[in-house]
């Protein structure tokens, strides 16, 4: 076996201290806690001129380092004005896993059962990287799944991937830089974009995700008037937001392959990763093979080391914590530690509890892609449902929908070619018009809520100002209670139908 | 009584929902936790022209908007990726205050005291201004200590103070900027404004603070060449990092005059604020009256609403949650808001709740007050005793050292002009010389932790980068054991008088 097992992992636990003080003792703690296989491959070799101007003399702040003093130095602290421990008003905290959970919990070696977590380490300043506690977890974590083949990498906690992706945005790019994206993509991105004054460059998608030759045309024959060729490539590869495509493994090979050849930076926004909707047999023993049918990421192909990879606890344990994981070359973590000492400074210590005591104390790593797979399942079931209301409802001559194999959405294209065949109520408007194709998806959105059902209209998520988007919706199974899956695609699909004059018809050939 | 009262509070609160659910209605639903009495104020009169060129279109990001609905709304959410709450693997929270601090608790009226909190909404997304139940708690807060006198003030929370400086800088600052600051000043400020690429002016300070004087001719006599006039004067006027000046509130009244004369937006960094080391004499009932004895705040003078006020949990409860407040006028708060849904997103739930339970469910404004005055007298007695410290072992000929009324610091300057005095084993350094003068300050510093103590640099906290600022070590009586100030105070005494050879001397006349 050339790479990390958990069974590795648990022999090498056996010796290892159980519970870690709450501050590492450096930038690259997680080399530590990387496993011996590892050490076989070369290193990064990512150029520095991928930096922006802001960022590229930048080390952080000097006080937030001084203020996580080594847990061995005997000195008398005169030096952070960081409160005693005596001062902290909170004696006891507890947060408990549901049963569920409880009953999957794999049995760990007694020597590595913790008492107590220390309370006032939570609510101590804490590290940038994160707490030494959860970062040997997150950096077992991330060896068992992807990987890295090359020497260098590293990770450290985020306050979540929105944070993580200003972060990443003001490390490599400047103002008025040209970045590329999805055709469709997450409108956050778009948003911060804007305002770092980004132009973003969206590359056609199919349903394999962006186009290679789209991508490859876009660089080789750069328009140079436009400002740089774009450095940075940032894509959701899984599940992705909005289209709910993913891409399969040769996709990104040969994604990778172009973003060598133009040396480019790829971020990997990847919070629906586990969210693997094809595999996980209801009834079958849940087993950790299972990371066997995920599709390799992009850090996994990443051998240049120029892939930042963000993950989110946000899709797979919960949201309000502000919290999840980077995986990139050493050089670009400890950027994200400089910038994360003069905004956030750190993950919240009890979230960051909350995560030890569930993930590092009660479930382990075979617990907790236990929990993945179980909880892929209730996603599978929840699209299930949602695919056969579009089935019975949406009108298949207007509509295209495809079926996602990770994630959370659903898109609905509507295909406005056909729309001349129906006696539409915006008859007047010129189809061509891209105010007439706002106001038609606007007034779908709005009689859908009206309706009683709430979606989010496609435009939203367009990363080109130019060219005939099309109209479209996106839809999420992840949200809604079960039972009224059924019910909102019903009453969505009626607004559809109202649009184009669709209501006595309520099958369509 | 022209202003809100903790008993008028009780009496609103007596009817008012407990336990408020955690998505707020809107933006400015502060407004609905203000008194009657925040009516009678005129609006701010702050100019657009004080925001960045980034900020100045940016309004947040619309899909975290949309995740978080009205609660009353009924429709079906197929819109925004938000797991649902049957998805979350916790099931049980709990955190508790002291019991020292239960002992000071004020009774709460029955009709307010609050079930098991929601536990799913603390996991589940939240809004970028906080939960409504604590966002209410700080609004009725701030009314309470600073009643800002103009009508359309505001607060949110904030992912710490060094979050809220940092977008501070984001909305206020274009690069090449120049700002205002005090001579020496927070590290973080000096090293994120270095990070924006702006030029940092500081004001000479005497024991009261800036020099008005000071500042008035620095923008009086402003050289256009060097760029334009400051528009932005970034303060810590209580217990000040690191020279532990407090400003009066005479100073306070002539510094805001200036800023309304010049147009200058007031940064008002004030963790320290509550720390107040002259009043609460031991073995008196705490009241909540202990108030007045506190300085008026920036805020509370603020008619214009060109104060941006940040509040931190920090020093006053625990740093490790990565929580504080703002306060400022509505447009700003908006700002803030706008950033927060593309970095950290909202404080993390876990941290909220631990506010929740312990300011709104357990202590109330009055036992917060008594918290705030009881940890005053725990550090003023620290602060007695590195004083009694200084005064028996730093050498008076060579050290000043004043005694702050306010916060966590002591700044002690070494009199470079005595030094000549002594037959100093440096004696063939250039007095003179900026390189021979941080040479001594390393020596110093790297003996005593040589010796046990380890104590901060002045130079790290200096504004300028021109004329001479002296031999200054900053000392902190917040951190260690309260038995080991005094040894740590004489070690670096010992220090510094080896660097002067002064050591057989070992009490100077």
């Amino acid at each position: 076996m050339d790479r990390l097992t958990i069974s590795e992992v648990n022999l090498a636990r056996t010796g290892a201290q159980p519970s870690l003080a709450l501050k590492p003792l450096s930038y690259k703690q997680y080399d530590a806690f990387k496993s011996p296989h590892s050490l076989k491959y070369n290193p990064s070799k990512l150029s520095l001129k991928h930096l922006s101007v802001e960022s590229q003399q930048f080390s952080g702040a000097s006080l937030k380092k001084l203020a996580t003093p080594s847990p061995s130095c005997p000195a008398i602290q005169l030096c952070t004005g960081r409160p005693n421990a005596d001062h902290f008003p909170w004696k006891s905290f507890q947060s408990g896993p549901e049963t569920v959970t409880k009953s999957m919990e794999t049995p760990r070696n007694d020597s590595e059962s913790n008492g107590p977590y220390e309370l006032t380490s939570m609510l101590d300043y804490g590290h940038a990287a994160g707490s030494p506690q959860l970062l040997r977890f997150i950096t077992e974590h991330v060896e068992l799944v992807h990987n890295p083949p090359y020497a260098d990498w590293g990770t450290c906690l985020s306050s979540g991937s929105t944070s993580a992706l200003d972060i990443s945005l003001r490390i490599f790019c400047n103002r008025g830089d040209n970045v590329i994206c999805e055709q469709f993509t997450y409108a956050g991105f778009l948003e911060v974009a804007d305002l770092f004054g980004l132009k973003t460059r969206g590359i056609d998608m199919d349903n394999d995700g962006i186009r290679p030759v789209a991508l490859r045309t876009l660089l080789k024959s750069w328009n140079w008037v436009d400002g740089d060729r774009p450095h940075v490539l940032y894509m959701i590869p899984s599940g992705q937001n909005p289209t709910g495509v993913s891409q399969p493994a040769e996709r990104k090979a040969e994604i990778y392959t172009i973003a060598e050849e133009y040396d480019m930076i790829i971020i990997e926004d990847d919070p629906y990763y586990f969210l693997n909707l094809d595999t996980g047999n209801v009834g079958s023993s849940p087993r950790p093979e299972s990371l066997n049918n995920l599709t390799p990421s992009y850090v996994s192909l990443d051998t240049s080391g120029r892939v930042v990879r963000l993950d989110s606890v946000s899709k797979i344990l919960a949201p309000g914590l502000r919290a999840g994981w980077v995986t990139a070359n050493d050089s670009i973590i400890s950027k994200f530690l400089s910038y994360h000492e003069v905004s956030s400074a750190f993950v919240s210590g009890p979230s960051q509890l909350m995560l030890i005591e569930l993930l590092d104390e009660t479930w382990g790593h075979e617990g907790f892609f236990n929990w993945l797979q179980s909880l892929s399942k209730k996603y599978r079931q929840r699209r299930d449902i949602m695919i056969e209301a579009c089935k019975a409802h949406l009108p298949k001559s207007l509509c295209n929908w495809s079926i996602p194999s990770s994630g959370i959405y659903i898109w609905v294209q509507i295909n406005t070619e056909e729309r001349a065949n129906y006696s539409s109520v915006v008859s007047t408007l010129d189809t061509e018009s891209e105010d007439s194709r706002l106001c038609i998806e606007n007034r779908i959105q709005a009689n859908a809520f009206e309706k009683g059902v709430q979606v989010t209209n496609g435009s939203m998520f367009e990363a080109n100002t130019y060219g005939n988007q099309g109209l479209n919706f996106r839809l999420t199974f992840a949200t809604a209670d079960e039972a009224l899956l059924y019910t909102g695609v019903r009453l969505f699909a009626e607004a559809i139908k109202e649009e184009f004059n669709e209501v006595s018809h309520s099958a369509v050939p």
